[in-house]
């Protein structure tokens, strides 16, 4: 892949940028805020001892602290890249000594429910401008960050009616900055996209590896040997941060039950072809989703390398 | 990738192989038995004349023709790589003019129909032994072919019994000439297996698909847009060849309902967790997933490489 080219923004870049959770997203933001010269001091906050400690290791941040309070007085923006379920609770910490004029956003994978944790505990004087990268791989921790993770990905929006301007533009120049393209939408409809686009199918990953580890008549090893028929690019879904998804069921719950229903709809549909040997059903169905495929790599939002690039040795061969 | 290690096989190369059907699996055996040398003589039988054009540009083969009964009459050993569903008629064509000692073999996802197929058609002096080489890509046709595709996967041999051992030896030889591994196992016990490691991935990962693009609340472009989240994962299996995965729940359809109905009895105990707000239960089974990947990484089944190596740009830096 090419070096991302990272629009040039108008707006200067920030004075102080405070980070909170060091994870694969977090220390991204942090990365790619130092090499693209984003902002003129990084603050790091993390509950997490040794998530700290690498962090300094890394040189990740200017400053690198547990005192949530402490760490954001100083922040022009403050990026929350915690699990949603613990937003509410650090921005409350956060919030009495939050410069006026500051901004606050997030990077979770569920924005109305975020919305109502923050609401009630910020002041006036700051705004806040939900945000969401869709980007992000199977791994987890300050070590799996890199400088480039969002370049040419999506990164969503969700101001609430009535925000700010200035402050949303200070968010998007952060994500432009960082190499993603933004979009804005409003909290709910974000919800439901992501829960078809993302949610559900972890949902089904994480099932379907979890229904083949209990099966009697074919054991774990048969399962592991085999997984090159289709049953591995589940797995890589399903070995992502446990805590992270849990929140996330637990905080878009009815976008992922609504979205589940029409799974399970079309699935019964399918599942009669089979008992009934409809051929032509299943025919029709296997040709047409193959558009949406093409689609997704010419957006470029996927390669079209073979199998992801993946197992190919020497190809090029007649 | 390295360059595969092929072991050497003590068995003398074939005379002439035939392979019928020169999709991505057939042209993928000719392009690695001529690179590998495993047989003196190389005949594709395609019943398209567009891929037998292909086939004679791309020189996979010493003779190509339409006719698979004069094509199959040359040969020591017949690799059949039809659609399962078309396995039984062209053995039927060719089993005449088989020579007595010849060997047929197949591809095919499925075991036992094709054995039930297969077995009524052929002479006392021809084996069979139905074989499948769990590898593969998205991709179709002649030209998605290359030689090191079998390379470190598995091929399942499923010899009935009471097959010539040195029936079994001859494709056993072809296989681990082109880099795999070879296991035996009983034909029913191998659809078992392949229904939840690959067939019930497969129609998932289509059902998904399809309920993604019959949304009315979230646009296809939408969808596309931001499928980083998950969702792309499952349109790259979704964009398989359609006759093939046709054939393939048609044809194994006892395993395939059976597997379905646990996954389907699991998704209902999830998708109540859920609901309820059942947290434990979910950090549970996200949690205990990853250890089936990691196992399917140590097996040398996948790599690791985040998001398959794909869309990460300059790794490595703080």
């Amino acid at each position: 892949m090419p070096e991302p080219s990272v629009p040039a923004t108008a707006a200067p870049p920030l004075g102080c940028l405070a980070i909170v959770g060091l994870g694969l997203i977090g220390s991204s933001i942090a990365r790619g805020a130092r090499r693209y010269g984003l902002a003129e001091r990084i603050v790091a906050i993390d509950a997490d001892a040794t998530v700290r400690e690498r962090v300094r290791d890394l040189g990740l941040a200017d400053h690198v602290t547990d005192d949530a309070a402490e760490g954001g007085a100083q922040a022009d923006l403050v990026i929350l890249c915690v699990p949603v379920g613990a937003i509410g609770p650090v921005v409350a910490e956060m919030a009495p000594r939050l410069r006026a004029g500051a901004v606050v956003s997030d990077v979770g994978s569920v924005k109305a429910s975020v919305v109502a944790a923050v609401g009630p505990h910020l002041p006036a004087s700051v705004a806040f401008v939900p945000g969401h990268p869709v980007a992000g791989t199977e791994y987890s921790g300050p070590d799996a960050g890199f400088s480039t993770l969002f370049s040419g990905r999506w990164c969503i929006l969700t101001p609430p009616e009535g925000t700010d301007e200035a402050a949303v533009e200070r968010v998007r120049a952060l994500w432009q900055g960082l190499g993603a393209v933004v979009e804005t939408m409003t909290p709910e409809h974000h919800d439901l996209v992501l829960a078809i686009t993302s949610h559900v199918p972890h949902l089904i990953a994480y099932n379907i590896v979890g229904t083949a580890a209990d099966l009697e008549a074919v054991t774990e090893s048969e399962v592991m040997k085999f997984s090159a028929g289709g049953f591995r690019d589940f797995t890589r879904i399903a070995s992502s941060d446990p805590t992270m998804w849990r929140d996330i069921f637990l905080t878009n719950r009815e976008a992922v039950l609504e979205m589940l229903g029409r799974f399970n709809e079309d699935l019964s549909a399918l599942t009669r072809a089979i008992r009934w040997g409809d051929g032509e059903a299943l025919h029709r169905l296997f040709t047409r989703t193959r558009a949406i495929r093409r689609g997704i790599v010419a957006q470029g939002q996927e390669t079209a390398e073979v199998d992801f690039g993946r197992g190919r040795a020497g190809g090029g061969e007649p």
